[in-house]
């Protein structure tokens, strides 16, 4: 059940990217190729899969909040595709392949993730589908999460970070913002683009806020004991690059039982919905992934 | 007349501005400290004044548009941020002081970018004083002409130049993307949000390519005529870099001729509004301007 609503959301998202990313030969069209390079790279599309299902959970028909299911995952890899320049975390492989600037390089991999979240708004904004007053409501919600007060600014809280053991507190704050600020956006810019009431946005939020900080520890424990096959990425770099962790504050097994219980709490907030299965399978889902 | 009328919109400009961008303390104030630090050097508020202006030539009160207004020059500063970075332009000065990144470093300039880039569409969808489709409308002209079919486009375009001679026609698109669709969204931009007939959407847009390229035009005269103390930069780049300029291609008499053709039209195009005054000597004072 859980693999095929991911299956069917996931090919919905896919094709709607597609159709998002122009393909017509143009003088700027090394630009499209660099987005595209990075945007259909794959992808879990965990993001836009919640922003759908909570649309649904909330009374829309899914294919109507692509533009902002999409746009999310552009915000996304934007900052995926800056999180890697050299003067940033420096990262050559994304993915298993090489990063964007090593592909197009810095310039043009600036440009593109510049592009990238400019074409976010551009879609969320550009749709007449919906009713104007709803999806200014979610575009709002979602601006406010990938900004300065959200993912932008948990970034920029991370650098700040670098070479320093940080508090408890400090890692709490970061990671809320950094990872668990577009998961907010997916889920509460779902729910407020459909008009839901109070009480299922108060849901759409906690949810969020369980599965993002759960994913994020789950993280740190992959981290430590993922198989780097698996991962597609080096194990062990928390470690070496002396970064405060869940794990280096509480240890493993204190890391897997909070991920076990932030799991729970997000399955209570799916019971507010009627029909919350898929929100249930897929935060067990992630908090058992490997990778 | 003239100078009355932009001080006074550079004035709500700098207030508003100054309202957008928070300054509170916390854990990532170092990037509103950057994002202040290019907002507020003193940029000449070009395009919030012309968004403000058709604002008000078509029916508006232009305190109302002064969202909108921010977010366009928010996207200008960013772009201008970006631009500087060692891996585009790699400018160390900028407006006569150090350019973002030489203050605040490579990584933070990035973000500051991204952050104003977000802020911008954030305040404009966040705002809820305007009719929801007439909002929607602006921002989606705004977010076109500053993505990857406008100026982004124009950035790629000039990236692709570098080094090599340009044809008149490259120059052309590539300056009508880069320099002009910030100044087309200004103008159409604040008309949407008036909710303006097609007459006058026309004439906005009419009047923004004319005043767009008649700039860029000024400026391609001024980096071979211009005094460097007034102009704030080095004179004889474009030379020096061997671009192809509008200069370099038909020569200054001629170029001197094309900026008065172009400034006729658009005073042309401003006779469409009753009180079209402050466009025809904003056209004027651009055309003689010698900064």
């Amino acid at each position: 059940m859980l693999k095929e609503t991911m299956e069917r959301y996931g090919a919905m998202v896919e094709d709607a990217l597609e159709g998002f990313l122009p393909t017509e030969p143009c003088r700027q069209s090394r630009i499209f190729e660099a987005c595209r390079y990075s945007l259909m790279a794959g992808g879990k599309r965990i993001r836009p899969m919640l922003l759908l299902e909570f649309y649904r959970l909330c009374g829309g028909k899914p294919e109507e909040a692509l533009p902002f299911a999409c746009g999310l995952e552009m915000i996304h890899t934007y900052s995926l595709i800056h999180d890697d320049l050299p003067c940033m975390d420096d990262d050559d492989y994304r993915r298993g392949r090489l990063s964007n600037h090593k592909v197009y390089g810095e310039a043009m991999a600036t440009l593109a993730g510049d592009a990238l979240l400019n074409r976010a708004f551009e879609i969320m904004v550009a749709q007449t589908a919906l009713p104007a007053n709803r999806a200014l409501a979610a575009a709002a919600c979602i601006s406010r999460c990938s900004g300065m007060y959200g993912m932008i600014g948990g970034q920029v809280q991370d650098l700040a970070l670098e070479g320093k053991t940080a508090t408890l507190e400090e890692l709490q704050e970061m990671v809320g913002l950094k990872t668990g600020a577009l998961l907010r956006a997916a889920c509460e810019g779902g729910a407020l683009l459909a008009g839901a009431e109070e009480q299922k946005l108060q849901a759409a939020r906690d949810y969020a806020d369980c599965v993002g900080l759960a994913f994020q520890i789950q993280d740190d424990i992959l981290d430590v004991t993922g198989d780097q096959a698996v991962l597609g990425k080096a194990i062990g770099s928390d470690a070496n690059n002396q970064k405060t962790t869940f794990v280096s504050v509480y240890g493993l097994e204190t890391c897997r039982s909070m991920v076990r219980n932030l799991t729970q709490q997000a399955l209570a907030a799916a019971e507010v919905f009627e029909d919350g299965e898929f929100l249930k399978e897929l935060a067990l889902y992630l908090a058992q992934r490997n990778k």
